[in-house]
């Protein structure tokens, strides 16, 4: 179980009042995040993995995503067996960040 | 005065609800640039020219600043003799990306 372990504490998260708003909208800004983000909107917490997302990009680069998301305190992780589970931190950010989420994620736009 | 002329039509604007939203978050995730913004927010329109603001960079690289939010319909300029003058596109921009302007400007933590 040493390698579960290890993968289990590299999930750090940070409070999202700790986050830069230059990390936050470095976050926003790439259109993958973004529909990751929106997937995780009309989701229920907790029920998607990181690998049933839809996502143009390789694994590696998906990866580097959601650890991007991660700090910047817009999703939150957590391991269950072999699935990396999500979680929209909507009210934590829009707590830290009023309106920016919404405002960026809710349009169709993209 | 064709000089004068030549320079006078450089100043391009778009309506901001053409703006793709990538563009609009790219032209707000960077720190001079929102410096210029709140500027612009708590004067007058059209009293401040690009000369008088306060950057931490050269004249070239704030000229460069102006015109990626003057594309991304966040400012307007006009000329009026030597001085290239501006506004804030606030009301249009909002009707464009409702709550995003002010999620990214109205703090102070930059």
């Amino acid at each position: 179980m040493a390698v579960e372990s290890t993968r289990a504490r590299s999930l750090t998260h940070v409070d999202p009042a700790e986050v830069p708003l230059q990390a936050a909208l470095d976050a926003l800004a790439d259109p993958v995040r973004r529909s990751i983000l929106r997937d995780l909107a009309v989701h229920d917490e907790w029920t998607r993995a990181c690998g049933t997302f839809d996502l143009p990009v390789k694994k590696a680069t998906a990866s580097h995503h959601f650890s991007v998301l991660r700090a910047a305190g817009l999703i939150e992780q957590r391991d269950e067996g072999a699935r990396r589970l999500n979680r929209l931190r909507r009210s934590e950010f829009d707590s830290a960040f009023p309106g920016l989420l919404s405002a960026t994620i809710d349009r169709d736009d993209d």
